[in-house]
């Protein structure tokens, strides 16, 4: 059978019309890995995990052998649609130019419009790196396609992530970095008593409000010139004492940290917890980290992606490292990484819906990337 | 019918046997009201309030009409006897001495031994100050008496309340004064948002925390002679927000002030919502003070009871502050006040019990105590 390259509309179509939310397995891949294996690559799918993160796909395809090495990464998972769609979140109906569903942007277009791209024929090397858990936990999903690329020995030059990067207009805004993530709880003991022999108890609420101020006068760092401040929130304080004569047995806090490539998350743990157990030894801290700080420095990739898309549509874009995380942040250890999408106006919303001029566009854009990365 | 002294233990146990959860009314009144006509006492009972804190019966009963004029103030009411007694809570039975019962020592048992301790006749006047709502929000208790006093032109010159202070040994304590108590709760608003996006929230975490801070470094004082120092605790913090990636829209606490004669209830108040406003104008503080501090400055009142323990019990009696409130911190706007009755060990809990030589006792003291006030 002779290489084929698919409609981008029927393509993204066919994604949608499957219902895919996270964690994604089965039918949505069959559909990618029929279109590949049409365009020639050997496609590797596999499932890992086990409840409650997993079990999720993954899909792993390659086509060629030789360098350069040109990556594309994406999710087939979905949001749950929620209630109140025109029609189906996986009816996949077009209107007024318009293709509507669930993962119409985020990012079941995107990757239609990545394979419509692919040259039946190339030089160098193409690989797409898709997970069927991007929206969930993260836990078995694109980590694990990394594992599996180093045993087998598959490290990609360049890794370009279809996440809708566009705001207003395709093609304004792409993402070279992004900043990482933690989470961070404080547990604090007390020792119960009534109110009016304070002596005998021992009230966690001073010292844990004591932590929390300390930690709120931290500044991190003013910024750069390719991210935001660093910053901590308090997201929640719990008590959960009904009695107002009752001095509580315990206190606790939560934080969140978002913070740019001047920080690591273990170090700002570790300077979360020294402050806590100043005030309180027997306070216990935890933390969860969903990835660290990236940053691909301006420079030969950003500036490819750049041409291609003012080629295309006149536009310049703008590289930010706003927003929340992306896979970005566990591909960005492969190679440099950017990202670029659709409009992501409607992501995660009800009635999200994607421009088919949008995914066309999108589509040969993508064409020209492809053709200057493996130039 | 000629007055007719009752017996203490005969009086005891038929209050014990009506069941009197606060608020209390009706029966428990029925079998006080009968021993005090006997002894010669208009009787004034009343009815006052609504739910939720009413309605409440009173009881004012007064025999005399010249001075010096003393007073007997108590509760009928008991605290919920819970599950587990040995035998009813409201049973009244006897054992090894012991008379059992919920409101044994808290208070029916002294209510027993000062009307066992009236002399059928008397100098100067005698009253007794009875609510049906101690245990309670006594919103419609003694205040309530007091009033219904001051509309008749009932004015004591002492007031002698029958509460359980007495810890190891009958005659071991009373209270000359108690602290006052204020809860404080500070409810302070802010905007929700993403924590990616901290710029476009107002996360009020951190302004209760510096709020709570500068409270908690607050020294009212130091105490004095006869008061241990005033005190500021947080009770609790409520946030409630479940979700790691956002700024809640909203943060309150809980303050409980325990304080002495040196501070006074609305100034405490004043001076929290000064700082509190200072951190967050739009947060809001409300207050319920339920008693001011007073103190019956060590002198002859005092001197007098403790004449009486020490003739009775050979124990001086230590002259106290301590414990929580009580309705003496109403009364004491009316006149010198002093707290004695029976042994506390066992008020409010299960199987709550008093020996039988100390309600003899403690009529006896109480018959001297009368003595000395008339004489």
């Amino acid at each position: 059978m002779p290489p084929e390259r698919p409609d981008v509309l029927d393509l993204a179509t066919a994604l949608i019309a499957c219902d895919s939310v996270t964690p994604a397995r089965g039918a949505v891949f069959d559909v990618l890995e029929a279109a590949l294996l049409s365009l020639g690559f050997a496609v590797d799918r596999f499932v890992v995990g086990a409840a409650p993160d997993g079990p999720v796909e993954n899909l792993l395809a390659v086509r060629g052998t030789a360098g350069p090495h040109f990556a594309f990464a994406g999710h087939l998972d979905v949001v749950p649609p929620g209630t109140g769609w025109t029609s189906g979140a996986f009816a996949a109906d077009v209107r007024d130019g318009l293709l509507y569903g669930r993962g119409a942007v985020d990012m079941k277009g995107a990757i239609a419009a990545f394979v419509a791209a692919i040259p039946v024929t190339s030089a160098g090397t193409i690989s797409l790196i898709v997970t069927g858990d991007e929206e969930g936990p993260a836990t078995f999903g694109t980590p694990a396609i990394i594992d599996r690329m180093a045993n087998r020995g598959i490290a990609p030059d360049l890794c370009l992530v279809g996440e809708p990067t566009s705001t207003a207009r395709l093609g304004d805004m792409i993402k070279i970095g992004r900043r990482g993530s933690v989470n961070i709880w404080i547990d604090m003991p007390g020792r119960q008593g009534h109110v009016a022999y304070p002596q005998l108890a021992d009230n966690p609420i001073p010292r844990l409000v004591a932590a929390l101020a300390e930690i709120d006068a931290i500044v991190l760092d003013h910024g750069n010139a390719w991210f935001q401040p660093s910053n901590i929130e308090a997201t929640d304080i719990t008590v959960g004492n009904p009695a107002t004569n009752v001095i509580p047995a315990h206190a606790a806090a939560r934080l969140s940290v978002r913070f740019n490539d001047e920080q690591n998350g273990a170090a700002l743990v570790q300077r979360i917890e020294a402050i806590v157990q100043r005030h309180a030894p027997a306070a216990t801290v935890t933390a969860r980290i969903s990835g660290e700080a990236f940053l691909t420095p301006p420079g030969a990739f950003s500036t490819l992606i750049g041409d291609a898309i003012e080629a295309h549509t006149g536009l310049r874009p703008e590289l930010s490292t706003t927003g929340g995380t992306s896979d970005a942040r566990f591909l960005s250890k492969l190679c440099p990484v950017v990202e670029f999408g659709l409009c992501n106006a409607t992501m995660h919303k009800l009635d999200e819906a994607v421009a088919i001029a949008d995914l066309e566009t999108l589509r040969d854009i993508y064409a020209d990337i492809i053709a200057r990365a493996l130039r």
